[in-house]
């Protein structure tokens, strides 16, 4: 165990991006040193993170969903094949043109989203009703050539970590049930990362090409931009009829499929971080901590560690805690190294650890420890005999505090200013406005102009049934009859 | 669950080759349907076992490395700078090189493997001999643009599960150290595959392009040919020169690193599949089986099934067997299905379940089920109330004899046949050769061309130390001392 980090204090939160570059650095989670734009290397302290949240959406979508994986290269004449679709991306794609000196005869795309990959082979699985519903999910890389200002975890040309599930069915009502679960899958997710979300329907000139109506989640960064972190298509049958997927019904007639997809990326990463993480690091959910409880013996000499003078051995007494800990699954190390206290307590601070336990000779004396909490700083002594029961309290505690704080924090940032032009543009620097707007786009592209914001959707209140049952007012353009939308400065 | 595959008998196990395509389709592996050549997709059923496999190799690498990622695009120049790693591999790069209908300014390799992309990158990680050992791996997709007969999971265009660790050392002798560890842990990997392997020194003339040394293990597949299942290799400094990958030592001196890489593809698969299957299907060992236990109720009649006359239930009966098994950890399914007990068989012997259970009213009578081993078709009743424990130990069984057998086959087809040149060419079309050769090149590829084969290299006596002790004598072609090695065909 190394700690030879840089000690120095770190810039404070609310320099929100030189923030975040900071930390992705110091706690280990990126390393942005690479020699091409808009593409990362996982530390293995940050792939950790990204397999403990990865390992809860798994085990989420394993419920209901098979796991496959279908090729990364995708022939550009299938690519091209669902004409909206392409035209959603053709701007943003990676051509591979040339093996070895070769120039190959059709070029292959690396995949932006794979369904002109998987539906071309759902024609084949799928004969008939019995083979529905089908639903299946994959976790892969897939590129985007950005020509933006890219961001790690947020904007990417390589997407490490796109988890995208596509699902067909018999009817459109079974589809758009599916949405419905997809959503509420999706809430409970962000849920156990203690992530907030907006869930809103966008704007049908904003939906994902290809599909009859998009649902998406958003969170809201410290800096008041929101975040897309999750989206949720309904397909209804246009790819269907593109790619000729149809199955035998019960009486025997031929029909298209109806279908979804939906998809999350690192992104869920970045939330996690940006919204949880303080002036002193990272603060990390238990749930997805890759070390939850760091025990620093507090010895000033080889004496207090060993107990050679006949005296408890610290160091023999951390290793029963760990012991104990560990027995009970939770994810646990002892920092032995020969840092002074002081560093240590940094060091585990940086990367997120939620609770520190310090045990001393004098602890030891009244068979007791301190837990210390990474959220708030609480200190607390508790008794070692019932120091598992204590951990395993306090780590519900700080999942529920961790949740709270953040779902404060995103009401903070929910504006409703209907009225007032002047102070609609000022509150859409700090959060989410809302606002009524028609459903045409010149009023929605004229909106997001004057406020230099994107529409984000309808908000959708009962997420639970994927419903939307918000307000209706004149559009703050037009006037005409409007929906409640959210608008927002957005990542 | 749905069994409506056609169950005609397959192509017999000796045809491997067809039997091999068959067994990926009617076994649900892998779809070969898409419109890439050497391109495959992963069905649910085949990534199951390809998530378990690789399961066990996380596990074994987790003890010392830790994971990464690294990107899967590397530029033009990077790749370009080990000029004697590119020359073995520029005919085989895809290049990407345009993005959206930009021409790139410096085309970007898709990796055939990451030296490239870690190195430059382990360059700013490695100041001091404090951050040594550096051991790190990753699994990701690789890419080659083969032009040769492809075929799934064994030659691929996307290597869609590269396991390559990378790892620095402050000493030769301290990589060396690292080298026999790989060794000893691949040899743990396969034999919880129950994979039985050759460890050969690979010539210098069929080394890895940049390595000071390669060690390879080659299984011996059905058809007599060699399939290269891991290899590994000892770079010593010179990828460390290229890239300028220095460290201060101890005395205040810089010093190259020393390094070691070493990798396994999904080929693990193939031979878990071409090694252990028969004529009627896969055979899995139980370490990675989707399903170790299919629990198949007989019944002829509603009553049997539901006991509506007031006899025990079947059903329950088979649910509460299956609820002590997965109590105990095992992967158990009941085929609850309306199909026929016969066609119940035939599904899941084709999908190698290592252990059925049986049972019907009469076994219920007797408070007894019938235990069936996918290996060996060998049928037992056992007591219901022992039911746990004697599947626990017949899977052990399982596990050891599937082994055991695939050991006995490989024995069976190595050849000691210095002596007599027809026999030689003879033999070489059924298994592996042992003959003396020098280590001249032209030697080697003479050899190779009167018997068709490659040369795989000087066995390794004991493998566990990597050091080679076999026996001296005159090469088959030119009469100057030579040393053994192993030839075969090779995929």
């Amino acid at each position: 165990m190394q700690h030879n980090e840089d000690t120095q204090t770190i810039v404070p939160k609310n320099n929100f991006s030189e923030w975040y570059s900071e930390i992705l650095k110091r706690a280990e989670i990126l390393d942005v040193r690479y020699p091409i734009k808009g593409v990362y290397v996982w530390f293995p302290y940050g792939y950790k993170l990204r397999n403990l949240v990865y390992q809860i959406l798994r085990s989420l979508l394993d419920e209901e969903h098979e796991e496959v994986q279908f090729p990364m290269l995708i022939p550009e004449d299938e690519l091209l094949k669902e004409k909206e679709h392409i035209k959603g991306f053709e701007d943003e794609v990676f051509w591979v043109t040339r093996g070895g000196s070769t120039e190959l005869e059709i070029p292959f795309a690396l995949r932006p989203t794979s369904e002109t990959a998987m539906y071309p082979v759902f024609k084949v699985w799928i004969r008939s009703h019995a083979d529905l519903p089908l639903r299946v999910y994959q976790i892969v890389n897939t590129f985007r050539y950005e020509t933006k200002h890219t961001r790690p975890l947020i904007r990417l040309r390589e997407i490490t970590s796109f988890k995208e599930a596509h699902t067909a069915h018999t009817t459109r009502a079974d589809a758009e049930e599916q949405v419905k679960k997809a959503v509420a899958l999706y809430k409970n997710f962000f849920d156990r990362l203690g992530v907030p979300y907006l869930i809103t329907r966008r704007p049908q000139w904003d939906k994902f090409p290809g599909a009859a109506y998009s649902i998406a989640f958003d969170t809201i960064m410290p800096d008041g931009r929101t975040l897309q972190i999750g989206t949720i298509h309904l397909l209804g049958e246009s790819f269907a009829r593109t790619f000729d997927i149809k199955f035998e019904d019960k009486d025997g007639s031929l029909q298209y499929v109806n279908q979804t997809c939906y998809g999350i990326s690192e992104r869920c990463v970045a939330s996690v971080i940006g919204i949880h993480g303080d002036d002193h690091g990272l603060v990390l959910p238990p749930t997805v901590a890759p070390t939850q409880v760091v025990i620093v013996p507090i010895v000033f000499s080889r004496k207090d560690a060993t107990g050679d003078d006949g005296s408890r051995s610290v160091e023999a007494a951390c290793a029963a805690v760990r012991a104990n800990l560990e027995k009970a699954g939770i994810r646990v190390v002892v920092d032995n190294s020969d840092e002074r206290p002081g560093a240590k307590y940094y060091h585990w601070e940086m990367r997120g650890v939620p609770l520190r336990i310090e045990l001393g000779p004098r602890d030891l004396k009244n068979e007791s420890c301190i837990l210390v909490r990474r959220d708030t700083s609480a200190k607390r002594q508790v008794p070692l005999n019932a120091v598992v029961q204590e951990v395993q309290r306090t780590l519900e505690d700080i999942q529920v505090s961790i949740r709270e704080a953040a779902h404060e924090q995103l009401r903070a940032r929910m504006y409703n200013t209907n009225e007032d032009a002047a102070e609609r543009y000022a509150r859409a620097q700090q959060g989410v406005v809302s606002v009524f707007l028609c459903e045409n786009e010149e009023c929605g592209q004229k909106l997001e102009e004057q406020l230099g914001v994107s529409v984000l959707g309808e908000p959708l209140v009962d997420a639970e049934t994927a419903e939307n049952e918000t307000s209706k007012g004149p559009c703050v353009i037009c006037a005409q009859q409007g929906k409640r939308v959210y608008v927002a400065r957005a990542y």
